[in-house]
């Protein structure tokens, strides 16, 4: 028997992130980590959630856009298929009216990604798996029915997509079994931020090593002897064996990257993250071409279409897919399938809110059923904001644990969405309420 | 003295032209034409017009985009020179936790530019200009002031731009005289819409020649072998001096564009537009050295980075700029010059709502100030909804009319907004009862 979607709520959260300088950047300094999330209802009484991911300002305007995908999805059958995953991505995609305000990108298709996540939250619940074993579970038939060729077949075809599942189906079992028992790699990036102090970083550093991190990440690209200086410290600070990526949030020229990373390079920097506009794939193939420091991207590229050039350009070393920023669990498939074809491995962006609980499940997907390998592969952790979720992605000894509980991992306490609602929460009324004392 | 804006005005205005299959191709089958329209007033009444275009649902997602920028304008000093134009543009495309829902890209993007485009209506009309002699009467250092060359700097350089300015300074006051004398190029899309029966495609195709119009373009990217007749019978109807310019709309893959443009280029088509995914610069070049047919592109391109990639790229032979996707006049004038840098044509897209009016002012400023020529340049001319306008585009003789009113001519009747507003404008509310009453 098929349910059917009843009801669709919509909430802006906000968490007041900008006070304690945490998640800051050289372009973001001042992040409010905010969530445009939404729960889709069955009237048996199921459940689904999802979100947009953003800083803040403009929460609402994500809000506004999911809300204008509700047509799609109530008063249908819930979606809990393979076929009916594809179906719906299909048809939040391609809405002839929506999609001019991308197409494909912006806060249109994050809306999608939220109402697809919620979707896949919703099915891996029912068939209760956690949505790694969900999708792994999959055949190679039908996880290529959930992916939209359309404008890729100039460097991936459906068939070519199938043969990667199929050559990646022996050993799903034992890799499975792998990840259970030992986890997925994963990297920090909570030492790093910009905001901090060198005595903050170095502190915060030299305990990711002793956590049993392998790998910490500092942000960069605004002042170039700072850089030096930071990159100086965390080297003595984790000795020469951890690695160190640094990521610029799009700072920079073509030009000062290589500038910039050509001072750093002695340092051995891991990658150069984000070192100009994602938008920028001939920029982001100089930037590769012209330094000796590996060259890693994804986080804001706006759908697979981007990700498809940033291979066929020999761009980038390191794809960084988002749980969050492209149309979902589907196009995220597109794009591991993508890397994939041209070997480059898939290591995830996370933080913000809610992002490492998402994006693990993704990675670990990826290492079971379609690259089959976590060489060089790496997720991020930021060690922000997860006790308001209701699974929390859980770290031991510098790894991501295998979620085990069904689902999607990024449903929000209800304690904690009445709260940081905005504008009316409590706690945002309060700091209305405090800035009015303290003019 | 410097006036304050007090008021910001945010209309949803939708036309139903879905009704008449206006405006119907190859992946837009069921156009409403909308605007999310904003009116900055100041405090001694002086007004400046923008908007976004849309096509229907979700230009309401589009007007809280423009809401959230109110905190930017309001309250502030009316821009009304080129530094404070420059000055809104960077704040409203920097904003640090709005950028996020981008970044520059979809609908935070567009509203920034509605905003923009407000402002240069606001100061044009303060100046008594309209805005391609506002424009034009700007020295080169005023003209570079405006425009953010960030990520721009490894194709275009501000020495650059401002040396490609000087070049073409003298001969800007012929130009402008040459302008307003003759009117600049126009072709005409109003025969071509996917939607029209072949006796209304060739009745609108002989009209067009007959109404001077050189070039007329045909929707494409439906059906090859209906494409194939249609061609066939716009090319008999217009003879073979006429340029016939194909639109895909974004329909196809790349070896879809190779093969089916390899079809129809026995009758000549003129350009072929919008061949792919609109982010797909690589995808645009492969289509180009292809086939035979000249590339064009832009209308959906989503900012600056992808017209300096197109160009690097050598994927496109016209640039069409859209006067109200990316982030307004300042965001056009770095195109135009990345353009002229490139020696490419500039023809831009016009149409929907409103866009033949704004744009216009942009080719005619290209002309006088940037490329300083026209040749092998045409600007789109759709003949609908100019009724709407104080200034509507004036075309004679196939050729747009210099505007002469101040401003940027694309401010709305009064009596067109509150027919059209949504949900609650007569127009719709007459639809809705329509609808009840006849099931």
């Amino acid at each position: 028997m098929t349910t059917t979607v009843t009801e669709f709520e919509v909430h802006d959260i906000r968490f007041p992130t900008s006070e304690q300088f945490d998640g800051s950047d050289a372009m973001n300094p001042d992040p409010d980590y905010s969530a445009a999330y939404v729960v889709i209802r069955t009237g048996d009484g199921a459940e689904g959630h999802g979100f947009c991911f953003t800083i803040g300002r403009g929460n609402d305007i994500a809000a506004a856009a999911i809300e204008a995908l509700r047509p799609h999805v109530v008063g249908r059958p819930a979606p809990t298929t393979p076929t009916a995953l594809a179906a719906l991505h299909t048809e939040l995609t391609h809405d002839s009216q929506l999609r001019w305000l991308g197409p494909e990108k912006g806060v249109i298709h994050m809306a999608a990604g939220a109402v697809v996540n919620a979707a896949w939250d919703l099915a891996a619940r029912g068939a209760g798996l956690p949505v790694w074993e969900y999708l792994a579970a999959m055949t190679p038939e039908e996880l290529v029915s959930l992916v939209d060729f359309r404008y890729l077949t100039d460097a991936l075809t459906r068939e070519e997509a199938l043969a990667l599942l199929r050559a990646a189906e022996p050993g799903r079992a034992e890799r499975a079994e792998r990840l259970r028992a030992q986890g997925y790699p994963a990297y920090t990036t909570s030492p790093g931020w910009l905001g901090y102090s060198d005595e903050k970083l170095v502190r915060l550093a030299k305990e990711a090593v002793a956590d049993g991190f392998g790998q910490i990440k500092l942000k960069v690209g605004g002042d170039i002897d700072d850089d030096i200086r930071r990159m100086r410290l965390a080297r003595a600070a984790v000795g020469p064996s951890v690695r160190i990526a640094v990521d610029a949030n799009q700072r920079w020229e073509v030009d000062d990257a290589v500038r910039w990373m050509t001072a750093l390079a002695p340092y051995q920097p891991y990658w150069i993250e984000e070192p100009t506009s994602p938008d920028d794939i001939l920029g982001h193939a100089a930037v590769r071409a012209g330094q000796p420091v590996k060259v890693a991207t994804g986080e804001h590229a706006a759908n697979r279409v981007v990700f498809k050039q940033l291979l066929q350009a020999e761009a980038v070393d390191f794809v960084q897919i988002d749980a969050a920023r492209v149309s979902g669990v589907n196009e995220n498939l597109a794009i591991l399938l993508l890397a994939a074809k041209y070997g480059v491995p898939v290591c995830p962006h996370a933080g913000g809110v809610g992002l490492c609980e998402l994006v693990q499940h993704l990675a670990m997907f990826d290492y079971v059923a379609v690259s089959g390998s976590w060489d060089g592969r790496v997720i991020e952790y930021v060690d922000h904001l997860h006790e308001h979720f209701t699974d929390p992605a859980v770290i031991v000894s510098g790894r991501y644990a295998a979620p085990r509980a069904p689902g999607f991992s990024a449903r929000m306490l209800p304690e904690s969405i009445a709260a940081h609602r905005y504008p009316e929460g409590p706690v945002w009324r309060a700091r209305r309420t405090a800035q009015e004392v303290t003019p």
